[in-house]
């Protein structure tokens, strides 16, 4: 498309989004569970077609320089798309978010203040090459009463309109408007740009996927952001902690999942527990085919353990490799925690009361894990249902989002003439 | 300065906030509560020194372009500072909301969930010219846990240097750092560029003013923004409204005190409401001084209305001038609001439950009033204490905003070594 043709595009996609929203607010949570159910029927019944449409993306997977393990989430087959349609019937099953009122009370002069959960009004949600994020990104969206605007990897750019003209012939026949979810119709680069400029009609972006996007995204948007970083989190093993918890912890964290943003990256223990427990954990990680990049003390006590530098207290390895460092008391550990890592998920492993307390107020994350592995840092494991992420920032929503963090509150204030003096 | 000096200003300041941020967020409510006391007593000592400073800043007024009624907020006399001292010690005395457990549950695998009440951890405010900000917003932001940077109007330096010493020096006396509260030693227009991009440091930005401050914040900063935009507010006249309710509502919203964001700018009236009510509530308004800007119906029935502009839907005037329009219907009155407003307060006027239930429903604003003045929409009226300001986004906090609204939370997951399968 031409800059103008594109510019042109953005801006009407954002003003349909912006009516849909408009009635979405106004629905009943019967209308948007129905319109739920309609989707997950129609995904079923158009599974040949998205199978299909898939196929080309899967044709170009390769061209387009796509992992194996990429190709994988790209994949639709029949048990995928069944996969989305339960994924789509579970978000309809939750409870209604919208409408909640979240606190309300009466004045002395009769007034009645209520705080109100209301949908957002249109979001915007930039994502990676898997389809399957389509189908619950909308139906999170739709359950929340907001309309969205969602632009997947340009890999599975197929895949997604498919998905998307299936959302919208079903939420049409099911009463909502089709444009409540819109799927961007061009691989052009500069299309985002121009959406992310779209303040008036677009009130919240959600980019998931590499840190690279999302500061790309960051850098050029006018709206507000929700940051789904990935995680360097840490386990701290305290004084005094028990050898079997932290060899069971330890390991569970580090290795159930190596290669997701709740998996543990980097392990700190307190000297009296490196003492005694370094080199069995360690053993034990290693027994798992971990490779262990130690400190200097982590080394005197495990002498085949490679180096860590400084840069290694940063990354995020996603792989079956930790940094291990031995620290003189829960501050330092506490300290290490907010310098080196991402504010996503950290644990400690202790019996001590106050030194749970001291490390749950210290650590400036979004979750902090006392006594169980950072694996748990998951919307289905706090009970939240599907979510559309794990947010990283700090402002409106923090860590696992499930729907009711697609919502706004409004102040409703009833009363019968007062008037201020 | 030069831009290097700036820029390591910048950085230094930003920095010790978070330093001091850090060891606020585990100083206990009693500690937090002491400091704004020993706040309050300096202010009350000191206040011959912070009168003699804002001389400084009032020899210059005139000279700096300000008005009489700007010059009347940056006064500090014994009485201004003795009211300054008082709202401390309202924020003082307000309950604590730091550590508050917002929600709460047990998993079925024995997973304590908790969503627990943090500190947000550095807050920029960028302000005008009004003395009495600084020491308000510092309360606010200590008594949430919060550390700040506060840069004031500049015609107001001398004044917020001298309370931020006093505010430094109370609270250090009482044991948390002195960097909680850092006032910008500059007045050079090239630091809050600079500032706005300390994301690593710096967790949200408040800007207060004018709406081209505000949007050249938002252009500039990599760090979340909380705006403060003024308000174009409505009153809906509905079908069937009582006329006493009328005339007396729109009276005081509109003329209770012209000048503020939450004064009626627009009023709308159903036609079947018009035909009754238009002439009379326009006689006392404009009995109270107040020019009437109408739609064409509206001179039909007011010939001496003057015509309103396309303009004049969208204008705050902050003044005794009103826009009047006649609407065939509660919609016609909604979509109005949404397209024209300010999304900051809107009232309807009737005495139907359907009509009150769709207006609130359908218009899209942060305050939304049944049958009462828009002028109660405040943290005040609402019971929320002192206010840091009124949002008019839609993330994190909107309305009137008050200390647990300079908070976030934390996922604090508690367990006996729970493992993921």
């Amino acid at each position: 498309m031409s800059t103008t043709n594109l510019e042109q595009y953005a801006v009407d996609m954002a003003r349909a989004a912006r009516e849909a929203g408009r009635r979405l607010a106004v629905t009943s949570g019967q209308q948007r569970t129905d319109a739920l159910k309609a989707i997950a029927a129609g995904l079923r019944e158009q599974t040949e077609r998205l199978v299909a449409e898939n196929a080309h993306d899967l044709a170009a997977a390769k061209d387009n320089g796509l992992t194996s393990a990429m190709i994988d989430r790209l994949r639709l087959d029949k048990a995928a798309v069944e996969k989305m349609a339960r994924s789509v019937e579970e978000v309809a099953a939750q409870t209604d978010p919208v409408g909640q009122v979240i606190e309300g009370w009466v004045r002395p002069n009769g007034l009645r203040i209520e705080k109100r959960r209301v949908p957002i009004g249109v979001v915007a949600i930039i994502y990676e090459a898997r389809p399957n994020v389509t189908s619950d990104a909308a139906a999170l969206c739709l359950k929340s009463g907001n309309a969205c605007i969602l632009r997947g990897g340009k890999e599975s750019f197929h895949s997604n309109l498919a998905i998307g003209q299936v959302i919208s012939e079903s939420i049409e026949k099911a009463g909502l408007p089709a444009a409540s979810v819109q799927i961007v119709n061009t691989t052009d680069r500069g299309l985002v740009p121009i959406l992310l400029k779209q303040e008036d009609s677009i009130d919240l972006v959600i980019p998931r996927g590499g840190e690279s996007l999302i500061r790309a995204v960051v850098q050029e948007s006018r709206i507000p952001v929700i940051k789904h970083y990935t995680g360097n989190c840490h386990v701290y093993v305290d004084e005094g902690c028990p050898a079997e918890l932290a060899e069971s912890v330890v390991l569970n964290a580090k290795t159930q999942r190596p290669g997701v943003c709740n998996a543990a990256e980097s392990l700190l223990f307190h000297a009296e527990a490196a003492s005694r427990l370094l080199v069995p954990v360690c053993r034990k990680l290693q027994a798992a085919g971990v490779e262990i990049r130690g400190c200097d003390r982590t080394r005197q006590l495990l002498a085949d353990a490679k180096p860590a530098t400084e840069d290694d207290w940063s990354r995020e390895y996603l792989d079956l490799i930790i940094s291990v460092k031995v620290v003189d008391s829960l501050e330092a550990a506490v300290e290490h925690i907010n310098r080196y890592g991402s504010h996503h998920t950290d644990a400690i492993l202790t019996h001590d009361v106050r030194a749970a307390d001291a490390f749950v107020a210290g650590v400036d994350s979004g979750n902090v894990m006392v006594n169980c592995s950072t694996r748990f840092s998951d919307g289905g494991e706090y009970g939240l249902g599907a979510e559309i992420g794990i947010s990283t920032d700090k402002l409106h929503a923090r860590g696992p989002m499930g729907a009711a963090d697609l919502t706004t509150y409004k102040w409703v204030v009833t009363g019968y003439g007062q008037l201020r003096r």
